[in-house]
Formats: structure tokens, sequence, C-alpha cells
């Protein structure tokens, strides 16, 4: 699984073939995505959830997107988060995500990384992102179930739901629920989710993830929300989430195309310089930089 | 100005020709962006930041692009911001900007009507826009000062800071200092800077946008940060934002140009549609989309 998810980092045809073998043998997987500020506690999270899940004989792969997270950062041993214990555990499989210089970025190949994991059998994918702006959470998005994380203190996530700035997730789940500001963050949530326009309210789980507290309720309430989709439901979540990664890829493919340009192409090159001397528009530049990326 | 910048907002072909004309006439305004969460208080920092101009004889445009913002949401005349002051000011425009269906979207018709306000005379222009991932800020950072706008309890910017996941800013402004946990949200965001690995650390002001203190001295403080460029400087930060923009706007050109072959195309249809069947993976079924969009 490393050699080929490396292969799809790269962007090398041996990759591609490899899609083109397994994509008949995905779906399986349920697939989530924990997203959230930086240090709500994702990474714990996620170390949590595969111990729950290990414990229950269901084999899973944690793909992290997040550069702040400690999976990223390399503390993969760190004993605060414990995923020592599993990493001689052939039922698990952990992977910190980067770009390795592949045009379609790194949504790209987390997407493709995830379908790896899905045909090889794992029963659970978690994909762990950050951020509480859209583009962060795109990539957590194309899944059968979105969690946002959250923490006593995250009043800026919790905002931006009730602004409507911030998609409605599946599930809420407030981490660390035995911090003394937890009471308070709780009320403010059902106070902005109550306000805010969206139809359906999710679910709000607490947990404390360094001890697993409320992680097995956590996964019971991921589970319904799949199950409360049904098959025809989760089919159609699924189509809408292929077209929204063909798009996601396809953008970040042609934002590649764009920045390539912008750095080395000479006809743009001059156009900023005539740019700079107010020779020349910015309306006038963009196409210039559009034609030199796409030939219109 | 009202009209031009409408015409920008539709794409219309009057529009071009107005800012080939006005091009030459724009880089006198000293342009500043006000980022932050929703409900920090970004709008009345701005309406304060207007009063206190207009006190000293310096002319301003507000342009919003923060969806949850009381300007876009028709709140102009709300007593709170006291904007209805500034209604027959000839000094003032305030304007909330929306897309209307233009392809290069919200941040190419923000970026025109900042060039509009500035060639029109405008001293200061202040862009409002909402978020603290990079896409949110993207809007506002091609501007010469961005000022990040804080609050008590804005605890996920402030750890975005501390992990890097957020840039940062040329100034951060805590408004509401009165709040009881004023004092806690400082001493965590002056741990936080100290912490990130940021070569420069912002100067942070403090501010009550309600009364209007600490306005004048976050005024000084973005003028200092501007004039601390010195003339080069400031010429090679613009020639960067121009490049930053040209690249946003045609990303943003290209998205929608994505979007809308997948909304209306036949190849592109068929094969999201054998896709769907499991008949062609997703790394084909990108290639079929971005030949429907570029023509490669």
């Amino acid at each position: 699984m490393a050699r080929v998810i490396s292969l799809l980092e790269d962007g090398a045809a041996d990759g591609r073939s490899v899609i083109r073998d397994l994509w008949p043998h995905t779906g399986r997987a349920l697939t989530v995505g924990l997203t959230g500020p930086p240090g709500v506690g994702k990474s714990t999270l996620s170390a949590a959830l595969v111990t729950f899940l290990r414990a229950t004989g269901e084999t899973v792969g944690v793909l992290s997107v997040d550069p702040s997270s400690p999976f990223t950062k390399g503390a993969l041993l760190g004993d605060r988060i414990r995923l020592s214990d599993h990493f001689l555990d052939p039922g698990v499989y952990i992977r910190s995500m980067g770009t390795r210089g592949h045009l379609g970025g790194l949504a790209e190949a987390t997407f493709l990384a995830m379908r790896v994991l899905d045909a090889a059998g794992k029963d659970a994918v978690l994909i762990e992102t950050v951020g509480v702006g859209q583009s962060e959470i795109e990539v957590a998005s194309v899944v059968d179930v979105v969690v946002l994380v959250l923490q006593p203190g995250s009043g800026d996530a919790v905002q931006a739901l009730k602004a409507g700035v911030m998609e409605i997730p599946d599930v809420i789940c407030v981490n660390k629920r035995d911090h003394p500001d937890a009471h308070a963050m709780r009320a403010e949530l059902t106070r902005a989710l109550s306000l805010s326009l969206a139809t359906s309210r999710p679910p709000v789980v607490e947990t404390d993830a360094r001890d697993g507290s409320g992680v097995e309720e956590l996964w019971a309430t991921i589970v319904r929300r799949r199950d409360a989709l049904g098959a025809d439901g989760l089919a159609e979540r699924r189509r809408q989430s292929l077209a929204r990664e063909l798009r996601t890829v396809a953008i970040a493919r042609a934002a590649a195309r764009i920045g390539v340009m912008l750095d080395g192409d000479a006809v743009v090159g001059e156009a900023l310089a005539r740019l700079d001397a107010r020779a020349l528009d910015p309306l006038a530049a963009v196409e210039v930089l559009y034609r030199a990326a796409f030939g219109e």
C-alpha cells in the first residue's frame, strides 16, 4: 500500500493503472472525514478511534493531510497519541499525505489513497484535515460522514457555524470534554446550531480522546449517520462526492498549470512587466495568463 | 462609482474599458485588508476607522466581501455600527460585494472595485473579508497592509497562527478589549506568536470598535507598517500582490469553466455516469473533465 500511495503522490503512470485496476473493488469501506481547527485533538481522536475499532476487530486506515498534525510532524511514536501501539498491527495503516510536486496536489493524492485503502479491504478509512475554511474542509467532505472536531475555546468555529460561513457537518465532536469551559462551549454550540439556517441539526458527541471516553459513542453516531442514509441515500451521496472530487482535482490541476505559467512563461513574464509599468491593466493581464495556460 | 462597480461585477465589456482607462491613475490609495473570524467586530471596526479617517479629513472607501457581515446583510443603517453617520458624506463610499454570476467571481470584482475607489481619489480603501482559512484571506492579502482582527475567544485563530496553518498578518487587532477574557487572549496570542516559526512578529493593537478606543492607534500602526516598507519595498510588495491577484483571478475563471462543464457538458455527463457505474476510474474521469474545459 505504501508503495502504491507513493506512486500516486508522484503522479506516476504506474499509479494510474493501479487506480484503474482497483477502482471496481472500492466502495466497501466506511470513509470518515475528521476536520476542525488545529489543536483540538484530531490526531489523538484518530488514534483513539483506531484503538476502539481494532478492539471490535475492524481494520482501519488513517490519512492525515494536516500540516499541524503530530502525525505529519513525524511524532508518530509520541507517547501521547499512542499510535505506537498499532505500529506492528497489520490491520492498521497510517500515513501522512504530502504533495511531492504532483500536479493535482494533495487533494488528488488523498482521494486516490483513500481508494487504495478501501480496495485493500480496510473496513474504515479516516481522513484527518485541519481548518475551518471551506477549502480545508473540501478534502474531508468527499467521504461518507464528515465530523467537525471542536474543543472548549473553539469560539471562531462556532461563530462560523452560526454565521453560515461554515457548512454544517454530519456530526460534531466536542473533544476535551473535561475542560473547565466545556459547559459554556456546549451552550454556545447549541445556541449557534439553533440560530443557523440549516434544516438538519447534527448530533453533538462529547469525547476525551486521551482516555478514550466517548469514542465508542462517537463511532456509533458516525455509523448511525451513514445507516440513516440508506443504500440509495449513500449511493446518491457518493455520486455527489465523486462530482465534487472531480471538480476539486480538475481545479487543482488548472491552478498548478496557472502557477507554472506565472513562474516561467516568457509571454506571461512580459505581461507582468507591462502590468507593473501600468502599460497593461490587470484584466488584460489575466487574459494573457489564462491564454498561456489553456491556449484559448 | 456604484455604476462602474456594478459593471465590473457583471463582467460587462464596458467595465473592461473603464479599468483600462483608470489603471494608470491607481496606486495612490493606502489599501488595507481586515480579515478574521465572523463575529469579531470587523464591520464595527471598519465603521470606527471611517469615523476616525473622516475626522482627519481623509476620504475612504469600504468594500465588504463578508457574507456574515452586517453590511452584506443589509444592516447598513443599523444603530450599532452607525454607518448612517457617513451616508450623506461624499468622502465615504461603502459597498458590499456580490458575484452576480460573473466568471472571475467575487475576488476579481473586489480587486477591480478597489482600483475604481483608488482612481476616484479615495485616500484609503478598506476591504473586509471573513475567515481564518487561506482562501478567505486571499482576497484581503492583495493590499498594502493585512490586519487580522480577533476577539477574546478567538482560540481557533490563535491556534492556527501557532501551528503555522495561517499566514502571519502585518498587524493583529484584538477587538472588544474590555471583554473579561481579553487578558487571557493577549497572553495566549503572545505565546502563540513567540512559538510560531515566522521571522517577524506583527504588532498587536487593542481596540474597542464600539466606542472607538484604540482605533487611532490601530490606524497609526497600519500607516507605520506601510511606511516601514519604504518606496521600493511598497513597490515590490505591490508587484507580488499583482502576480497573486492574476493567479487568484485566473484560477477563479478556470474553476467557473470547470463548473460549467460539470453541470452541463454531455461528454462530462457521460463520464460521470460511467464513473458511477465503476466503468471509468476517477483519474480517467478527471481527464475527460479537464479536456472538456480546456480542450487539451
